[in-house]
């Protein structure tokens, strides 16, 4: 979908108009093409503590060099050392003397205990203190710069390569100010970081077209084999992606009492299992909740999750999904911090990260993960048929000063996808520019 | 502090104008007038679960009406009944037929049971959901109402009189959108609701102004004795408000070596004990990190988070804060949503809310609770200096299209002081109007 201010911004003539004005001033992003590497350039890795060793060895390994003078394309610090608040000190020694010297759309990643696993309070009061540092930076850095957590349990250390990767890279372009958990688990790296998926069956839910299109592309590029899913009446289009990937199609209406018995049926029969599944397919019935009729609540919270649910039941109550296996859910913005008219939309989507938070412990238990991506304002169909006020206040309102696009939604779940996963569950990523609007 | 254009869009003139150019319509808030009852007018209880008999007894015994015709003064629905996400629907049954009933000012309680304590991942799902429809309640409403979510645990159901009092009261006008969690405890009731501080003694750190002032008032009001700390070049304002609420004057500059020393002597030798601490001092050192000092990070950290550490320390040390204690701290919307400018600020307040969520289990083995209200926009002489259109944008850009008075956060606090609220600790409550502005 086109953003012509953003386009027009980064003209010459735009350029100089936008800043005489005082205007939003948008980067062009840099986004993944398919076959680049993940990480490039210099990426400068201080702090002192448990990870910056093994960190500067996976970067230098996957293709980075780790010291040298800027422009950067990355910094990276390693906070884990830091005991309490008077060592908070150190962020600053680090990022002060090179926080100019990043080149644009550069990625800064800080890493550090989670607080829930420090030994004594003053740990965890200075660990916490980190995410209010690090959004500060994603909100101050600008020129498309991103800005992340990564708390790293104790004994994860070896867990971290998927994540460092995937933000470090193009791939996150639009995901800023996020706070990401990583747990201790067996990792088997991909053989392939490029083809992650290979061998993969996915299933991806609403995939006719938007945001499911995009993460279908996205999960064919790296490998899986991808069931796209949607209602009859979207069948068309839903076989035009399928063929275009080499997947399959599924008209499926997930709100039928024996939709996930189908899915049972068809994955028994044709693959004897499905390693991903995205719960993308959603709606809205926007209402305030003064005018909203029953069936608006009825039938949004059906699909938008309690078909999770049952899906989710019913697979792993078939044994469908292998230890290995992966659940990414669509949450939203507005499921964090609700909506005026979206009642129904926001229970909904608050509730998809409930059921990732509350499902991750007991999935654990047989080697599968799930979490969930919140986008922000993302430009679709949908968007792009807003009212343009409320629309130019979406697009802007966010650190990049843009909406994002589906396939930034699709990166992050492919992320989530990777074998290289297996230490991220019960996470909640928002993908929206560090949007400003929150809870 | 003024606020010209509320003024304004409050009178007949004002009204007309405003709607016709779809300006914000700001309402004038409701706030608490000494002596006034907590609650009063019809509170319509609904919801099938644990908690709606005792608490219509309890809104019964303390005034209000909990059934007949509208307009209500409140609405409060227990949800601790519903089981999984199909029983959401409850909400819809409850909400959509009196959503149009509420007086100007009313006020929304949603009661759940906290996810985490869930018997099952689809009962924690459904009442995770409760967040996102609370949040959208608080933003479509308006007219000032306020709409919050209280997770009550179970055998927490008589934990629960002071935060209903509160929330249902004037005085959290410009509270809105928040969760709280309520547990298991011991609760005294305070002998009398309007003095509930009755032979407390309180310390006040920053009281010669402004927010500070406002929690010393408020706090002696409610019947405690305060110490009013500030720094010795505040001297004189300092001892003007500590006359006036016949509380007592502390010059102490809380950076120096010796302030937790000095500040055990001083409870030691005059009161044996302190019951409440507010941690309420701090200060802003707004640079870019790329421009910033390492003086403006080192000062600042100091006063606003390590200080608060040295003094909680040295006060339990010395055994001075007695079983029913309490410590309250003020951190800040920056310090969850992060701000430019702010990375040292924002690391700051971060941090406080680490040490109040990480403390709380530690301190409740001695019967001391420890809480943060975390302020959005608040009208005071700091804010008045700000540009005019920095300043418009932070009073607007919330549910109640205003900015909140120094009050507000002196309620909060007051809350969280009281006898009443033991089973309140690792709470994190922003008094920001429900801003835009988050994480």
């Amino acid at each position: 979908m086109s953003d012509r201010y953003t386009s027009f911004a980064n003209t010459t003539a735009g350029r100089a108009m936008v800043k005489r004005l005082g205007l939003p001033e948008p980067v062009r992003l840099r986004r993944y093409r398919a076959g680049d590497p993940d990480i490039e350039g210099t990426v400068l890795v201080g702090g002192a503590g448990r990870l910056a060793e093994p960190v500067r060895k996976l970067l230098r390994e996957g293709g980075a060099s780790t010291e040298g003078e800027g422009p950067y394309t990355g910094l990276v610090f390693d906070a884990t050392g830091i005991a309490d608040s008077t060592g908070l000190r150190a962020l600053y020694d680090f990022f002060h003397p090179v926080a100019r010297s990043l080149r644009p759309c550069g990625r800064v990643v800080v890493l550090g205990t989670p607080p829930e696993e420090c030994g004594n309070p003053r740990e965890a009061t200075a660990q916490r203190a980190l995410e209010g540092f690090v959004r500060s930076v994603a909100k101050e850095f600008g020129r498309g710069t991103t800005a992340q957590l990564v708390y790293v349990a104790p004994g994860a250390e070896d867990a971290v390569e998927s994540t460092l990767r995937f933000l470090l890279s193009p791939k996150s372009a639009y995901v800023s100010g996020q706070v990401v958990r990583v747990g201790a688990a067996d990792v088997t790296a991909p053989a392939n970081w490029t083809r992650p998926l290979e061998g993969k069956v996915a299933l991806v839910t609403g995939a006719a077209r938007g945001i499911g299109e995009a993460i279908a592309r996205v999960l064919a590029r790296d490998g899986a084999h991808v069931v796209c899913l949607d209602v009859p009446a979207a069948g068309q289009p839903l076989s035009a992606v399928a063929n275009d990937i080499k997947g399959s199609a599924l008209q499926l209406d997930l709100t039928s009492t024996d939709a996930p018995q189908r899915l049972v049926e068809y994955f028994s029969e044709r693959n004897g299992r499905v390693d991903i599944v995205v719960h993308n397919a959603g709606i809205t019935r926007d209402k305030t909740l003064a005018r909203m009729s029953e069936d608006k609540w009825d039938v949004l919270m059906d699909i938008n999750l309690s078909s999770q649910e049952r899906v989710n039941d019913a697979l792993l109550a078939a044994d469908l999904l292998p230890s290995g296996g992966r659940i990414v859910a669509v949450s939203s913005m507005s499921g964090i911090a609700g909506n005026r008219g979206q009642t129904n939309y926001a229970a909904s989507k608050a509730g998809v990260i409930g059921l990732v938070q509350f499902n991750a412990p007991v999935l654990a238990s047989k080697g599968v993960t799930i979490n969930a991506v919140a986008p922000g304002f993302i430009e679709t169909q949908m968007t792009a048929a807003m009212p343009m006020v409320v629309r130019e206040g979406g697009r802007r309102m966010n650190s990049m000063s843009q909406g994002g696009q589906p396939v930034d939604v699709a990166e992050t779940i492919a992320w989530f996808a990777s074998p290289g996963s297996a230490g991220l569950t019960g996470n909640v990523v928002r993908v929206c520019g560090q949007s400003l609007l929150g809870a």
